[in-house]
């Protein structure tokens, strides 16, 4: 019997994972990681080369326990020491803070914070599934619409699995909090401004022919949040 | 005199800032570094700590020649080891690539990387004036709007300098470079899909007075890119 019915699940707390300050609000819910990790496909990959961080943004997709990433073989982020740890970073700007002081000034963020040590998928099975996640992860409907990868394309393909298990969430939102302060009597105009981020009108490729139809699922996502 | 009048200024090519692959679009101008650097204000800092990847989403400023962090006092990832290295990336993400194969899908974007030892601010005068150039780079205006920081308020932000000495730049742009292979012949529809950034409506903090007017700086940004 699953004691855990019925209580959301959360996220194992680690050394790395703790939340240590009060101004912005860890979460340890599951859900909040998935909704951070759902919302986006471009993350910040972090490794150490020779003692030296290097970070690199590149596409993701997530499944319920997993993310993966993706690469050429001859990339030097991902060729890093196979065992060590890497941390991947997830980062939704939603606007800024815009308060009576500079110094209560801030961002309204959401932000996921994975760490593990990447297991290099093998099996043409999963590998395959990885990349339909990942890709459908950026662009949905174009696994079923664009050629699928063949296996010369799969060998020059690298894709790393991470689990889920060590992770953290992050998030800011709302007004500032100095209206109720000394700073409240300064007469200042104080609120947020959204930074709103969302699909242009598709570019058709110049070598088609003109007017050539965009299909539908590709159509549909102009205009919509990204 | 000075020889390199006339000339575009340059990056230096270092071990890490080499660029190794073909696909990626490296440039060595330093106009391009200025241009990726102030078309944003929030960078994934790397910092190593205990031997493993961290990677931090935080406000940066740019001068010419420098690139100003801070954080509060308690934060671990600026407090990290005081001599070493650390990786500051900026991305922009403009859109998706959709070409005829998932293989050849892609992002178009802007990428700027920054190595160096951070350098705490200490001198009063460059501490404010850097948290000036980085306050008014996120939310131009506010720092002649708003209550500027007090010593209370200085003592308890980190400010560091990271110079532009070492970095390098990538970007990738236009549509999938497919259509003139052989699966230009599938018949598929190929293009970009550009992402926009812009900003919104100010949204007033609740406790002002109904109809506060929004100052020009502020109400000038929506809808303006971001």
């Amino acid at each position: 019997m699953d004691t855990t019915q019925g209580e959301p699940a959360r996220l194992a707390v680690t050394e790395r994972t703790a939340h240590r300050r009060m101004r912005e609000n860890g979460s340890i819910e599951r859900a909040d990681l998935d909704a951070v990790l759902a919302a986006g496909f471009i993350c910040h990959l972090g490794v150490v080369v020779d003692g030296v961080p290097m970070v690199v943004p590149t596409v993701y997709g997530a499944t319920a326990d997993t993310l993966y990433l993706h690469g050429s073989v001859a990339s030097r982020s991902l060729a890093a020491d196979p065992g060590a740890t890497v941390c991947v970073t997830v980062t939704h700007v939603d606007g800024l803070v815009l308060a009576r002081s500079v110094f209560e000034h801030g961002v309204n963020y959401r932000c996921a914070m994975v760490y593990g040590v990447p297991r290099v998928v093998t099996d043409p099975e999963e590998k395959l599934e990885g990349l339909r996640v990942l890709s459908e992860q950026a662009a949905p409907g174009q696994w079923g619409y664009a050629r699928q990868p063949n296996r010369k394309e799969l060998a020059a393909t690298v894709l790393l699995a991470l689990t889920l298990d060590e992770a953290s969430v992050k998030a800011s939102a709302g007004p500032p909090e100095d209206g109720d302060g000394p700073d409240g009597e300064l007469g200042l105009w104080a609120g947020e401004l959204p930074l709103v981020s969302s699909w242009g009108a598709p570019v058709p490729d110049p070598v088609l022919p003109p007017g050539a139809a965009v299909p539908g699922h590709i159509a549909r996502r102009a205009g919509t949040p990204a």
